[in-house]
């Protein structure tokens, strides 16, 4: 039976390469044409790989391997358990609304995209207000004894609901809002920021970044995209990507590194656990709080940019020769409340993800209906960050997150950076990380957090695995004291 | 019938677009360590691509289709015809010797690769001579009634036999061979071929040479690789590669434009074609014949040079900037007789066909032993080409083609040339070729190739196709005729 095990999770593994690759592909290199076509492919391998999980075969095998768990070595006993709710799960939703599910997805998603362009909400609105529907109905199916936004939240954050968000969040409006005000009062940002960096040597900062972080070349590339993101297909093949702005050098500076951290975690996994679905993270919140822990606690640091100073200045002589390290430094850490999420600085953003999980709660809950999301977002952008969006583009349109019914995502990327908080706290009793930062001296850092979360992949659910590293539970506090520092010790 | 036919098809479609992606994907992106990874996917379609077409479901619907094919429409009586074909063959190889081969032509081509880097032909003559006898028995699989070789040659151009390719390369021999002495008397390439080209100017001109052959960048783009190839997906998504040398621009220049070439081929077929095996070339010579065209008989004509040179000296000031348009034309046709195939001048290239065609046959009738091979090759390049390789990394273990069994490959390469010079003969009737190479206008040249050429896909056999394109059978001596003037007219 564990012959018979491996070989369904090969083939899984084999059906998701392809998959990933075939999207990866479409992100960086194909022609902007190909969609379409591409998309007969994609179709067909979901299919297929939906079709292996649910067949007969298939819930016989996690049946009688889970009447036998006992007898099981703990990460196969670990294998089937993730199997068996997987399985579960997808068995639950019938078949023709999993599919008019993901036909109503992939139009509401180019609804939201031309509702985004043409600053028109009442366009996209009927598609969320179904696509929520849906979302509320498969909640129902996966586990109707709890709330659907709980049963949403576990989706993306094993074990996560509202009463520790609630609180979580609670503590960040009440410590974080009143530092915001003073924020506003800032002189606007030094023009060197805008400064024109050639893209040829944007891509050589990439490389030096990527050497700096010790991604091993042999197993990670680089690739350019729109929205960056990380993919890992196994430990031997990891993804970065990033976009150039011609004059924005730091957003490509600091996705290289966010992903960087992203492609750490990946490369980190046990080589036992490959072509298993123990070669995943426990949580999004987890994987985040990699790539957070190296964009703002080592990538944002006084030190790590005073490191890497002289190599800026070598490779944009014109736009940053005359610049010394405390204003690179000033600019880097330049804080102001500001209408998109994705362009947020560290202290401030929590905010943006608090108004989102806020919405998502009233919206899925039934006390706030899609017409009326509009209005409630800009209130919530008001209260709380002090400003108010212009229109619905650069307010409520501007993720994609809704369109495909990610409802219950957004808290996630919260998390993560209060996770990166409390690991930075519990790594402190080992390594200077400052001091390490400051020497570019990364692999310290990277072994620690191999040891304590890369390797063990999704052997333990998320909060065990922080209390295995850190020594002890979800801790926010470190995260909210954190930021504090940042946005009062200026 | 018809609908299962196309849901057949388009299941084809999606594991050879997955694999394709995944092979793009491996040759140009993907970091160095991930193949083995990535080969348990890639293992996992072609076996399930495979399957599919054996599988008695399959057998049937063909059979079924195939005995009502006099109601049915020609193009879809085609795609019976290809299906059942290529399901025939597949049935006949024994599953086990099917995977026995593809794990020998795997460690054939690691054997090569080293043979080739230590120049040790020793260590890779046993594999070939096991992967020659695979090929020998598959050929009699698949029809025991001809000559193996004549099997071979058929698998990559329907309809080519010993006989037509005894005749065409006798022809090359006599009036060839002669004007190779007088090539070996010429000066030393000029400098300027050698000078330093920046890599992201010679990426400049990649795109420059792109638009000028009209490759639409919405459905074809462009990645860097190590041997240059292009992969066609489908009409909406066609890859071109090419590799950039520093100190020799006219070989990516050159590559660009041959593989352009095949790219207006996969661009070019008709959308009803697209999802089925009608999606094809006839074979590889004439894919050749496009890439070939495109390289010889455009790119290299001194018109279409001097309508290139200035773009070339504005993006190598430095390499090129004193070079007038004659001394390009010169160096961009300069004739000698080397020993590496694919660095070989147009007139030559095809005398390193000829040799590697001799040496299959003998290999494949049984008259040449894997063991005599080097000696084998080595005379031959003495007597045809007047020189003689100092080692066999140059010589007989340049080409990877024969560790992966690729017997009856290279004469498509020769056919593809003289298919090319076919077609510039009826061209001719209507066009000005050369006044519009010289305008840089190539759309009536593609235009005119679409109509005849492209949009047909594998809806005639090549010998049938070339024959309603040019109005006369395969005629070779448009070819020598042409490369008698390319070697004399200097």
């Amino acid at each position: 039976m564990k012959q018979a095990l491996d070989a369904l999770e090969q083939t899984q593994y084999a059906y998701s390469q392809a998959i990933g690759c075939l999207h990866h592909d479409g992100s960086t290199a194909a022609p902007r044409g190909s969609a379409a076509a591409r998309g007969v492919t994609l179709g067909f391998l979901s299919e297929k790989s939906h079709e292996l999980m649910v067949r007969p075969q298939t819930r016989e095998l996690i049946e009688s391997l889970w009447a036998c768990r006992d007898e099981l070595e703990a990460p196969v006993r670990r294998r089937v358990e993730l199997l068996k709710k997987r399985v579960e799960e997808l068995t639950r939703i019938p078949v023709e609304e999993h599919v008019a599910y993901s036909r109503l997805v992939n139009e509401s998603s180019v609804m939201w995209r031309q509702a985004k362009e043409n600053n028109d909400y009442s366009r996209f609105e009927p598609y969320l207000a179904q696509v929520l529907d849906y979302c509320r109905r498969f909640a129902a199916y996966k586990d109707a004894s709890k709330p659907a936004y709980d049963v949403m939240l576990d989706d993306y954050e094993k074990g996560m609901n509202t009463q520790t968000l609630d609180a979580f969040f609670a503590m960040l409006r009440e410590r974080l809002v009143p530092l915001i005000g003073p924020l506003s009062d800032q002189p606007p940002a030094p023009d060197f920021v805008r400064a024109y960096c050639p893209v040829e040597a944007q891509q050589r900062l990439s490389e030096r970044l990527m050497d700096i972080l010790g991604l091993d070349r042999q197993r990670c590339a680089i690739a350019q995209t729109e929205h960056p993101y990380t993919v890992g297909f196994n430990r031997w093949d990891v993804r970065i990507t990033t976009h150039y702005y011609e004059n924005a050098f730091l957003s490509s500076m600091y996705s290289v590194i966010h992903e960087g951290g992203h492609a750490l975690y990946e490369l980190g996994m046990d080589e036992e656990l490959q072509f298993t679905c123990l070669n995943d993270c426990p949580s999004l919140g987890l994987h985040e709080s990699q790539s957070r822990f190296y964009e703002n606690l080592v990538g944002h640091t006084p030190g790590f940019l005073s490191f890497l100073a002289p190599t800026l200045r070598e490779l944009f002589p014109e736009a940053l020769g005359g610049i010394d390290d405390g204003a690179l430094i000033r600019a880097a850490n330049r804080m102001a409340p500001s209408l998109v999420r994705t362009e947020a600085d560290e202290v401030t953003y929590p905010l943006h993800i608090m108004v989102r999980y806020e919405l998502e709660k009233r919206l899925v809950s039934g006390d706030l209906s899609t017409r009326d999301l509009p209005e409630a977002w800009n209130a919530l952008y008001r209260d709380n960050l002090g400003i108010c969006p212009a229109n619905d583009s650069q307010g409520v349109l501007q993720d994609m997150h809704w369109s495909e019914g990610m409802f219950g995502y957004f808290p996630t990327y919260a998390l993560g950076s209060a996770y990166a908080s409390q690991l930075r706290h519990a790594m402190s009793r080992e390594l200077d990380v400052d001091a390490l930062a400051a020497q570019g001296n990364l692999a310290p850092i990277t072994a620690w957090l191999r040891e304590r979360i890369h390797r063990h992949g999704n052997l333990y659910d998320p909060r065990d695995l922080l209390k295995r590293a850190t020594g002890e539970d979800f801790h926010p506090e470190y995260y909210v004291a954190h930021l504090t520092r940042r946005a009062t010790e200026r």
